[in-house]
């Protein structure tokens, strides 16, 4: 089940290119299996090649937002077909969302920041 | 002041390409004026031409994702050397930002999901 730790260090940035894909949901009310699925795809995921990392956020009752980084479209595709992923998706659009957007993005610059502390 | 409307429907999908800017941050402790400048900003990001909308949601004491989309990388440069933003920017990085990355990309693909509803 999921640990509720709350992740405070974004994805670190890479040279460009890479991949983002950027989810974007409205859930239905109620589990439905969803964090045990959630937590067993963060896990899965992790085994994909050139998978560099996933930053999420949710507001109670509102959207959340998942951006999935992978080094390049071949990581994106074989994540898409993965047959766990696969059946998760079917699932989730039966039981978990009432809508979500996907986009995917070739990065092409990013920079980070990191507050100094003395 | 920020109004606490709680958006349920992410910015709709669009024919590519198009751009989407991912910020990625953690806050540090209190407001420091955050909340009274993001919501001037979310309204002036609406007079740059070739904005599409944008999403947010962050984890209370978390990390925010906040992406904006834009038409073309022009947008992008106009909202970035726009006086009010670049304030507000080194602003934030001096008093509302502990990290944060920043990831500017060119969608290639996107689609959306709507429950059917009888």
């Amino acid at each position: 089940m999921s640990d509720h730790r709350v992740a405070t260090v974004p994805v670190a940035v890479r040279q460009p290119p890479y991949y983002a894909v950027v989810f974007t949901s409205l859930r239905t009310e109620g589990d439905h299996g969803y964090e045990e699925t959630a937590e067993r795809m963060g896990e899965l995921v992790k085994e994909i090649p050139g998978f560099l990392g996933e930053d999420s956020a949710r507001v109670p009752g509102g959207l959340g937002i998942t951006v999935a980084y992978f080094r390049d479209l071949a990581g994106i595709e074989a994540w898409r077909a993965h047959a766990e992923h696969l059946a998760a998706k079917e699932y989730g659009r039966e039981h978990w969302y009432e809508r979500y957007s996907l986009h995917i993005a070739r990065v092409e610059h990013s920079h980070g920041f990191e507050r100094a502390h003395d």
